[in-house]
């Protein structure tokens, strides 16, 4: 008599599932590769008719994953059942074709024989395992599933002839009835008592008993659709009720369920019956029989599959999860609590589109700002490109394009998700009077400047000249902004993070200055007057680069100190290697001057000046009070400045006060400073 | 009767001129306002005629400048003239236009009248100044010249009938002599006795002895082709003669001389004579006369011109002379004894075209290097772009183009003038065998790898692991050349420069190691069994260009140093202020770590090992004798190396040795160190 043959499980995996498993790995398991629980689904098996032949093909016995497995809340689709499973991802390719896979199957067909036979747990059966490895740079995942089944020794006979449509052994009305009563309970394995009643097949002693064994069926959720292979839950099913009941299943009549609606004509039933029967079993001691499954791969060979999203996925999108990995990275193994939210939703306002403002934008985007504005009046010139690493040579010509608008359209080439705008705008500067017929402009430009400095959560000052910076500065200050301000000398930079206003200062904390705070007289027109060599930003190439990634890194460093912006300073002359006041990222100077002939870096922390021209409430509030017409006094009247904060007084004390006054500050190095 | 009427120089300034003076101002002025004498030219005026009307039309009274001008060895072109003239070249435009117009033109009329009446020299008399400002980054030459001119109190005038064809005058023979005479000996102002023999004006005593007025004429080249206006030249000419002569000089016969070729017909002539005659000088003091001589701009006003080069420029050529008076200025005030062209004529070989790889590339061009070679075996994939600033996103698309090409690409595209050169090829690295299919592959790869190194002066090694970085420290090491190496940590970096190899160091000298010379196993197998996040650079994104930039300074330092490459580095735990063994640059350290954590760098120094797998003469030597048969084994047999340098007995001394090396350096931070 022929022995059983079972159609075995066959994955089906929706690309929702690797998308799943990315978002796991980069986000929750990291470097683990402890396994996790997930769940799959079966439903009856399908069949189509051959269009041509008029022939039904079985489709696969498929169990299927997808988005929804790793969620144990997720509901199962109406009709599937569900099927426990585990999935181990390793790290790495090595590690996956090196796992000891024997041992992997064993250790999980015992854990399901224990459930079996200590637990009676019918809801183990359709266990299934995975191995996983995702190669999240190239899109690509191996996966290996294994069902594990045990065998039976000896193995199932079916009586002649064979399986059978359940149509010829139960009437309409039974079958009728046992499809109503599953769409109310549904139920893997289920017994039927006399073609009419049905109970899980949990209930095996008390719902048999006393039935004679002809009213007796035993019946499955059967996946697969082929007319003689009952699907892999059988398998174990028969396995159980072995191992459970070997005095009364020796011979059992099953019923293969494969209706998943009411069929319009009675032998449209699809469901099949068969009897099948066993010697007394081989092991009866209870150990364990042995297990196979797993799964082949479409070459019908015993080695894992391999899925390769890559060329289904949107490029645009490819790019936005590359980047996001390359950041989330970060926290797997060197720095967890790293918050990189905070900084990628930092939205930056970059005044300057020079060498400064190219380098920060680049940096922004490698830290995964997806916010960055920039401003600039001038255009691309010939020599910007080899040291502005936004422009290219076609952008200088013509006149060249305005580098805010260029600079921001080039960033959308080098990252499509990035939300980059540019704004052609001159920032009035005191000591630059303004002719009357200009006030308007001035006065638009100065909005405009509110505006943007509004919409923004961070400003990096990064202009050519010194005068450029007071109005964000004082605008910045009394908004609260946090300003980060670089500035270059021929071998040297200057990068800061201006304080916060001394009103917002708390309590026992120091106010850390601004850029102005050192200075004793306002700032004024250095532009006239020029030689070329200050119209061109004479420093050694790799400069701007320093200053600009260093600036970057201290917002960073800022945004992941649990102070902010209010951080204290590392005291001045500190070890910086005591990393005193550090922040999750490290230390979170005031002031840092790179000095290029010595490849060092000095750190300064200069506190704020009650005289400030810059960010002294004097100011803030009379810029906070008057609006405009303070800041046209401030450019039109040099002496304003003076005057407002009584810098004025204090330099009319005469020279031998000023010769007191320690100007080491700047040492001429270069305009910037 | 009427007043002479004299036709005012107009200048005519060549395009070479503006070039030649770009040069002058970046190469030798620099800041420097002081005049510098320049030599224009004039020749006889020229006609057209009309087609239409018959009209002869006067072209301009011409002094010609072009780049000549500047060469005081140039010969003046035939048939033209001297003038000898001063340029003041301003810094600013506002120095320009506030100049002292008034005191500069006495000052040179001052000088003039100076050589007339002391010297009495009549060399002078057509002297001229300009006054120039160059925008050199928009190439525009703001100019305005003068021409010296002393009045005549009173006026000369000019007897009826006015200026009348020299052929009416003198015979042709007469004419034709004298034309002969000046193409033998070309003199600006000369004297005609008889109507045939000519002399110098400075022989106006004696070449007239005893020679009836009647039988005098005075002549000069005559720029003018009015018929009625003659050339500036003669106003001097006659200031010159009645300051030097007053008793001779109230009536004077003059000869324009306009004919630069004998004509074919008698009335072809195109000079003119006149009789000029003047009362009594006012001035009998020999007072200087009052001068005029500013020159008007083409709308007829008392202004200075401005020539637009730019629209006439090739946008390549803009583009090679902008980076180039970028990098100039650097010598004007700041470092006048830099070599710029040391730099720049450095061939760079960047092994690695990532993150480093690109930004030190951007960096070398921001320097002037025009050779730049990139070497990758890798394809830009979506994470590149926002890290790596030489590629955008449509570069990732299709697979992703090769890295190093791609990055070549670009660079051209940025500065159309470097010569930017990418190859695909792996690096073979220790431990990793080659199977024997592969061999030939491999070999083909070292002897790409060795031609490369030999076509360049410096080669960088900015891979992502550790062991692809030994293959090229041997043969650079072999070679000579010079190697930077940079290498990331999360938040750290390494940059150093080898040192030379031991056979190569100077007497006296300490040796600096490699990048191995630390090691005490030597490079194998890092890249199998990487986890996600050790296949990926998982940095802060400001790391790399801080690191790229610094190699690239380090470069720099070394090149500008005395010793170049034999520089001994600063000593460790030396005040980098103090600047011991510095350069032009600056310190030439031997090896910066980089902890972004505290914003410092740590400046060390370490010696050369003579066991180094990567730099010690037994493993050079072995290279030198075996060649690839050697670099084979190192790849096949990861004892290989140690065996080489006697580290397998070290090692074989047991964990106790072992535990006494300092472990300091390598602090797992990252894969690269």
């Amino acid at each position: 008599m022929p022995i059983v043959q079972f159609a075995p499980f066959s994955s089906l995996v929706q690309p929702t599932f690797w998308h799943q498993l990315t978002s796991l790995k980069i986000d929750v398991l990291r470097l683990s590769d402890e396994a996790v629980s997930i769940t799959g689904s079966y439903s009856v098996g399908r069949s189509i008719t051959d269009r041509e032949t008029g022939n039904e093909i079985a489709l696969g016995c498929n169990l299927s994953v997808g988005a929804e497995s790793f969620d144990k809340n997720a509901p199962v689709p109406a009709g599937a059942f569900p099927a426990h499973g585990h999935l181990k991802n390793y790290n790495t390719i090595e590690e996956f074709k090196a796992a000891d896979k024997t041992a992997l199957f064993n250790e999980e067909a015992e854990k399901m024989w224990e459930a079996i036979v200590s637990k009676r747990d019918s809801a183990s059966l359709n266990n299934f395992m995975v191995i996983t490895f995702a190669d999240l740079k190239k899109y690509k995942y191996y996966y290996w599933f294994a069902f594990p089944a045990f065998a039976a020794k000896p193995a199932w006979e079916i009586d002649e002839p064979g399986w059978k449509p359940a149509a010829g052994e139960l009437s309409p009305e039974s079958l009728t009835s046992i499809h109503a009563q599953l769409k109310a309970t549904p139920m893997p394995f289920f017994l039927v008592r006399s073609g009419v009643e049905i109970a899980s097949v949990d209930a095996y002693s008390t719902f048999f008993a006393n039935v004679p064994p002809a009213e007796q069926t035993i019946a499955f959720i059967d996946p697969s659709a082929n007319a003689s292979n009952p699907g892999w839950p059988l398998r174990n099913l028969l396995a159980y009720l072995r191992a459970l009941y070997p005095e009364t299943t020796s011979r059992l009549r099953i019923l293969c369920w494969r209706d998943s609606e009411v069929p319009n004509a009675p032998t449209g039933w699809k469901s099949r019956v068969g009897v099948v029967h066993a010697g007394p079993s081989e092991a009866t001691t209870g150990a364990r029989p042995s297990a196979v499954g797993w799964e082949k791969n479409p070459q019908a060979k015993l080695a894992p599959r391999m899925a390769d999203l890559a060329p289904m996925m949107d490029p645009t999108r490819l790019a936005d999860q590359a980047v996001d990995l390359n950041l989330k990275l970060m926290r797997w193994r060197i720095l967890p609590s790293l918050d990189l939210e905070k900084i990628s939703s930092t939205k930056c306002l970059l005044l300057g589109a020079g060498t400064l403002g190219c380098y920060v934008a680049r940096t922004l985007m490698g830290w995964g700002v997806r916010d960055i504005t920039l401003v600039d009046s001038g255009k691309v010139s010939f020599s910007n490109p080899v040291r502005q690493p936004l422009f290219e040579f076609e952008d200088c010509l013509d006149g060249g394009k305005p580098k805010a608008e260029c600079a921001a359209a080039r960033m959308k080439k080098i990252f499509p998700g990035i939300n980059a705008v540019g704004h052609t705008l001159s920032i009035p500067m005191p000591g630059h009077p303004v002719p009357p017929a200009s006030i308007a402009q001035t006065k638009s430009d100065v909005k405009k400047l509110e505006e943007l400095i509004d919409a923004h959560d961070a400003v990096f000052l990064l202009m050519d000249s010194r005068e450029s910076r007071w109005l964000p500065t004082v605008i910045c200050a009394a908004k609260g902004k946090i300003v980060l301000n670089a500035a270059l000398g021929f071998d040297t930079f200057l990068v800061m993070r201006h304080g916060v206003r001394a009103s917002s200062v708390k309590e026992g904390a120091t106010q850390l200055g601004c850029y102005y705070c050192n200075d004793i007289v306002a700032p004024a027109d250095s532009l006239t007057d020029r030689t070329l060599d200050e119209m061109c930003t004479v420093t050694r190439p790799g400069i701007a680069s320093l200053a600009s990634s260093t600036a970057v890194e201290l917002l960073a460093s800022v945004l992941q100190h649990p102070d902010g912006m209010h951080a204290a300073a590392p005291p001045a002359n500190s070890d910086p290697a005591a990393l005193t006041n550090a922040g999750v990222l490290g230390l979170v100077p005031h002031q840092l001057r790179g000095f290029l002939a010595q490849f060092r870096n000095l750190h300064i922390v200069g506190a704020a000046y009650h005289r400030c021209t810059g960010c002294s409430e004097i100011v803030l509030k009379a810029y906070e009070t008057e609006g405009f017409d303070m800041i046209l006094q401030a450019l039109n009247d040099d002496k304003y400045l003076q005057k407002l904060t009584g810098l004025d007084q204090l330099y009319a004390e005469g020279e031998k006060a000023l010769e007191e006054v320690d100007w080491d500050v700047d040492d001429g190095e270069g305009d910037d400073f």
